[in-house]
């Protein structure tokens, strides 16, 4: 009997890959992905040069990404329905062989894996492997620590409303910001509103070669999907 | 001219070093560590049969860990100037040498190496080497996502005050609870007023051989250091 292993390759860098995902990713038979169609993805990026010449890969496409909002019931059954199909592929497939599962970052941090994860688990034996979050990645590198002390981090992401937005950033000490996207003049007012606009920092793919880092409000107009924003903790320090 | 490298070494699992921190551990000349005076330290333990036969090792001892409270003026005086002696230490070695300092998780997040880069960066060049968080780890043990879609993420230290911690607890969706100890009697009560001690976990040692996840309101009195609660978030689920 075989399995489904999702492994998480970490922000970006190969060299932060977890020893047991690169002793995965060189030695696996089978290895999927996700990807926007049309684009090689960023997990299948990060192992360029690594998956064995011998590996069966299984690019899985999503149907949508953002041409319809979230909220639309069609987003959901079209998202539904995809990942019923991938599920089944690879459940059918883990019957006799052991599966790889690409993911950047971790794969329990907001990763696509889960959906399939749910649908899995019931049917094969699934394993997860942990990895650096795309957030670690980014606040390592504004060069300053994140968390100091008790201070409290909250993690939101740019969708959310931006009055309930503004109270999040007021109420924390630490702050990570994810899915900025087209979402970042609302975020820029956000933090303004909070009064943290001059303390926030702008990373975009952090640990990737084109790495950038950039104080919020110098931040330019349009920035990738892999950026992350992060005000720092002020906690007690000897 | 040398340097500091401080590497995280993740939850606790070797293989879940990046292959980053793998490569530095096994070759570095020096390598520093902090511990609590009598014990091996966490850090050390995770790479134990890695380091070199020639490397110089060097065990930092806290003079205090929890025998002083954190708001005693004293607690900070002889942590400030344990920090200011190493630092003192590692910048004079890494005047001619690399010098590699392990850090248990992610270095930037509430990890002890933040209080040595402050005070080393303005005299030697350091660098940072993010790793897989003890959170990340402790998650992925309980065998559920913790943020799904846009959920919110609170991570907060059982060491504040009752109330504030009550008001966290109820204000986020995916909730992580660090330092822990002697708190948990707190922890549960807060919980238990925030309507979630059913939904939250509790994680000892995660990652490690020793690793065991209970039920929170079903888990011992006494419970390690590097336990950490968690409640998982339950956001949008094609």
């Amino acid at each position: 009997m075989g399995k489904v292993i999702c492994v998480g390759l970490g922000p970006g860098d190969p060299e932060l890959m977890s020893v047991k995902a690169d002793r995965l990713v060189r030695s696996a038979p089978h290895v999927a992905y996700f990807r926007k169609a049309g684009y090689e993805g960023q997990a299948r990026k990060i192992v360029e040069g690594m998956i064995g010449a011998e590996a069966t890969e299984y690019p899985m496409e999503y149907p949508v990404t953002t041409e319809i909002p979230f909220a639309d019931p069609e987003y959901n059954r079209l998202l539904s329905a995809f990942y019923d199909g991938w599920a089944e592929r690879l459940a059918a497939l883990a019957a006799t062989e052991t599966v790889l599962v690409l993911c950047e970052g971790d794969p329990f941090f907001y990763g696509s894996f889960m959906h399939l994860y749910t649908r899995l688990r019931a049917r094969c034996p699934v394993e997860v492997v942990p990895g650096i979050t795309g957030m670690s990645g980014c606040w390592t590198a504004t060069g300053e620590p994140i968390t100091w002390g008790d201070d409290v981090l909250t993690v939101v992401t740019a969708t959310m409303p931006e009055d309930e937005l503004t109270r999040r950033i007021g109420d924390t000490d630490a702050l990570v910001v994810m899915k900025i996207g087209r979402n970042l003049e609302k975020l820029k007012r956000a933090l303004t509103a909070a009064g943290k606009i001059d303390n926030a920092w702008l990373v975009e793919r952090g640990t990737m070669p084109d790495q950038r880092v950039h104080r919020l409000c110098e931040a330019p107009a349009k920035v990738p999907y892999f950026s992350i924003a992060v005000v720092h903790g002020q906690g007690r320090r000897p």
